[in-house]
């Protein structure tokens, strides 16, 4: 079906990893019909023992592609560990949880990166191969490093703080090294540029969104563009991550109302969690037109009603 | 037990894969204590999707680890394919069969790689994981590739043209790159000064020992040496590997005393298979101690056998 004005809508989603790719699952396999493209985080990627891994990326296109795994959110469904256990047998890092399969993508990405070919047109043709019906596109393909800084002045990567650190470290600043030098990849400018409604997921403000609204040209591409977030906060607390240790460390109360502070000046609406309705009129006197609604995605079809629901709210809301 | 003269040997192999190190775990598994070191060549080293394999050293590896598979001689025994499926599920190479457990020590390899550590020093290190009793050394840390120059003029890294192109393609000249700039590991250096026998295994002349030899300054290590050849060839083939065809297509008949013309100056003994005992008259009278056994080492006690009638031949013809 189509939306209520009978618009087939175009929506650029902008996402980290797990919460971002549980909201693209649900905005794909909505049964109003739109055309989606996923512009993702590629600050955490990082190098595996010369393999190129994109935590975010992948964790995108296994979900889209229906392989994630559904306890964790990210990596395969049925991986084997053989690869990582005789690593770390043989002194080498098994905190990183790369699975055979996984490992296998990383494989072929490398191989092409090797030959030259640009990620966003790896990604591309992976998501072609494992028919996913939606476009992920990387947010640059050039290299921009999330590093975060600590109290203890350590600079850490970032997947190095949030997997191997298990995000203990307290956090001073947070860097995106390489940004000022970073492209959009054209296709995200493009789906921008086309797109009927852009979405920020429920995806972390401070490493998963920032490093996407940092890039030069992207907050001029979103100005005039209908933004909406949905707030990854939920009483104060996020269902994965460290977002609400974040937005403390930083001196900020988490708090829906605090995310939409986070992004005021470039969204016009924002969905925040049942449990947060109290704060719909605070957030209202922002500017912002604010809906609840279950923003928990456990199952399918939880992630499936969210997405249906912010289209419809969307599209009531266009300008 | 020591060997009759009651001497504890100190052996060098010189090696390339699956013959070499079949001869290199009776050598290890010998009643008649050895000390062994086995450098190995490591022309055929090649970059696969960005990890680092050495399939002559890993063929060692896992030979004398006991980790081999035995059914091919190379691999892991009980390997899976997950990784490398979806590698080509997603458009990669799946003509080079790594299995997972193997892609394990490559992705440990290249990691320590990268760190800046040297080849010789991560196989050691693997070897003492793997709790292997006998010095492995890749010939050189530098790189060397061996290129196959087919009749068609095409320049084929030697694992392209060994696996890929299953050794179809007629040779015309075989190329050692970077050999002339290429050091000799010093451990081997050390392990050659201080021993009381090397071993040409049954590898192939031409691509497994050549690279070796043609090292500069290994045929000065080698002079005044003890040096013995265990012939590849039985009957005009081999038992596994191109070294027949290779032998034809230089224009050579492929004979045991071919092996031994090939090794003319540089051998004191040879051992050829029971089957070619009639050429012995012909290679005596090369100057070079020739001795017939059965050289087929399909069996773990076939290669000890093997090993031991080497040991006691060469024990008895020291000079």
């Amino acid at each position: 079906m189509k939306t209520s004005s009978g618009k087939f809508l175009k929506i650029v989603a902008l996402a980290g990893g797990v919460g971002g790719a549980k909201l693209a699952y649900g905005l794909l396999h909505s049964s109003i019909s739109n055309e989606l493209t996923v512009i993702v985080n590629t600050g955490d990627d990082l190098q595996f023992c010369g393999l190129y891994v994109s935590p975010d990326l992948d964790t995108m296109v296994y979900n889209l592609a229906g392989l994630s795994n559904p306890g964790k959110g990210w990596g395969r469904i049925n991986d084997t560990f053989f690869a990582l256990n005789v690593c770390g047998q043989l002194g080498g890092p098994e905190w990183f949880k790369i699975g055979d399969k996984d490992l296998g993508m990383h494989l072929e990405r490398t191989r092409q990166l090797i030959l030259g070919k640009t990620l966003s047109d790896i990604t591309s043709s992976f998501c072609k191969q494992l028919g996913i019906k939606a476009s992920i596109l990387p947010m640059t393909n050039d290299k921009v490093s999330t590093i975060i800084e600590t109290s203890q002045h350590e600079m850490l990567p970032f997947q190095e703080y949030f997997v191997h650190r298990n995000c203990e470290p307290k956090i001073s600043t947070i860097h995106f090294q390489g940004i000022e030098k970073a492209a959009i990849v054209p296709e995200a400018l493009e789906a921008i540029n086309d797109s009927d409604l852009i979405i920020i997921c429920p995806s972390n403000p401070w490493v998963s969104i920032d490093p996407i609204l940092n890039l030069k040209g992207m907050r001029s591409a979103l100005y005039g563009k209908y933004v909406l977030a949905v707030s990854p906060i939920i009483q104060g607390k996020t269902i994965k991550g460290p977002a609400a240790k974040m937005f403390n460390e930083m001196g900020i109360i988490p708090t829906a109302t605090a995310v939409t502070l986070h992004y005021q000046g470039l969204i016009k609406s924002f969905i925040l969690d049942l449990k947060d309705k109290k704060e719909i009129t605070t957030i209202e006197k922002l500017g912002i037109k604010c809906f609840a609604a279950n923003t928990i995605m456990n199952t399918d079809s939880q992630k499936i009603f969210l997405a249906e629901k912010i289209i419809n709210f969307a599209n009531k809301n266009f300008s």
